[in-house]
């Protein structure tokens, strides 16, 4: 039996132009390709952040030229799956012809249920797309219901809700093309948001953390290994200070304790950790490991990279 | 065994805006799930003229701006096929739910492959974007190698080739999803328009027709039926004209005589006619039909529409 991975790749690492991304996946192809080759089933996962932005960057730009029409930030965010997943899609093929792997890599649209009562909609942090002014900010108020936060002095921008990934919508399907040994890329950008409204699903307005969605997709399709490709080639405790320590393992209790320590920064190695933790909670069997695209495969072979399990290695540190 | 369907939607059906797709495709989802009811297996592909031409428009805007990075049309393309698909899955995933089908419906991101010696690239057809003056037009064609034409005294439009479709890259795993009875959403927009390098694909610059790119997917899958929805019940002759006189079948041998006398508008009915000849001339048990989504049910019932085959039916017309 084959085991089964699902590898969440940065938003970051994907670069801010079509010209930028199309080199960045090459690299992520071929080490994708590489743990086919080592015999895993393989989900691809990815952010969106810069892409997405691009994306609706245009959109509104030309919007507010009276050029095009409003497009909301979910169909945005399916826009930006067919785009990443394209790239990531064809680099992957030339990967596997390269290795005459008779696979087939393809990417779903990818919709995630979120609960239209969580409590992150009360609360909205996200922000996304331009800068406005003060008065500019007050008349998308008025007119669209947007909710503007002035940004750090840089002006007004709109925030959405960031809520809690509930079901995959696609899942089933997934599993089963991954049991047939196809690489699966969804999911992107944390999949397209969506609520349950009178037994049909509709688009919302959100941002889902594309680690905890991918933490979901992980428990959905059973998957052995949740892998998180980061800048880092593993999780630092007192990070970027001169006594920073590099884990090897983390406990699920020990996460906990390192978060109430403060260890891990919001918006950036937090919702790594929670995911992982979010993985092996659900997930008896599972391990969930941290590190970067370059020290993947050494990280599988136990090299590098941080390792969350349940429970403590029983054989202690590497 | 379930007959195999490929039902082509024209780009016009789904509307101008997020919001009028949102609303069309609801009415498509029905007209497809019914189908799925009377045990078809299905595979939808469409158009995405308006779609690719908002996002195109928001790009080139917002690229002019010096707000957003320059991105290729085939990325547009992509892009396309998220935004259309996401809408299409959703509400035919909602139409399977009511009628508690256990069925997945799924997007897939489809590159099709076209030949680079293609004559249609020596002489680029279709007008893509935004209207220049010229002197911008001449601007564009010395700084980006973009082909511009006079676009009947509204000013220049970039042209790009409308190459013909080869091969559809993801065709094998779309033929295995369509064995596991689930309804694919594949090939949107005629394809996303790849060439071969260097033994890899390439994503180029053109517009491979919606509806040849279907009869090629249709033969691919070896369906039983192509089926073209457009916006008139059947085929005309003289259409238009007083004498017009709706087609139940057409022979290869009819359609071609019919095409010489020029009863078929291009751009319009003559792209779709041949694209039903290209079906039945590789598939000698298949039949393709031109109809309208309204009268899609009893076209297949034979109450409409008009049947292109191989040969003239042996019953005579109907």
């Amino acid at each position: 039996m084959k085991k089964r991975i699902v590898i969440a790749l940065g938003g970051n690492a994907l670069g801010k132009t079509p010209e930028e991304q199309l080199k960045l996946v090459k690299k992520t192809a071929k080490n994708i390709v590489e743990l086919a080759l080592d015999g895993f089933d393989i989900i691809v996962t990815h952010g969106n952040g810069p892409q997405v932005g691009m994306i609706n960057l245009a959109m509104e730009t030309s919007h507010e030229e009276g050029v095009t029409p409003s497009v909301p930030f979910a169909e945005v965010g399916a826009m930006s799956q067919g785009y990443i997943g394209y790239h990531l899609q064809q680099s992957i093929q030339k990967e596997l012809l390269k290795h005459h792997m008779r696979k087939s890599c393809i990417t779903l649209i990818t919709q995630v249920l979120v609960d239209k009562e969580d409590p992150a909609f009360k609360n909205p942090t996200k922000p996304i797309g331009d800068f406005y002014t003060k008065a500019q900010a007050l008349k998308l108020t008025k007119e669209k219901g947007y909710v503007m936060k002035e940004d750090a002095g840089r002006g007004y921008r709109r925030v959405v809700a960031s809520p809690k990934p509930v079901k995959i919508i696609e899942s089933g399907i997934i599993r089963d093309l991954l049991e047939d040994h196809n690489i699966v890329i969804a999911a992107g950008g944390g999949g397209i948001p969506v609520v349950e409204k009178w037994n049909s699903l509709r688009g919302i307005d959100a941002v889902i953390d594309k680690d905890l969605t991918s933490a979901r997709l992980a428990c959905e399709v059973k998957a052995d290994i949740f892998l998180i490709l980061t800048a880092v080639d593993k999780v630092y405790l007192n990070y970027g200070k001169e006594d920073q320590q590099g884990l090897n393992f983390m406990s699920l209790k020990e996460a906990k304790q390192y978060i109430e320590e403060g260890q891990f920064s919001e918006g950036s190695m937090l919702p790594k950790v929670e995911a992982c933790m979010d993985f092996v909670r659900h997930r008896r069997t599972g391990q969930a490991i941290i590190t970067s695209l370059d020290r993947s495969l050494d990280a599988l072979l136990g090299k590098t990279g941080t390792v969350i399990t349940r429970k403590v290695d029983q054989n202690g540190k590497k």
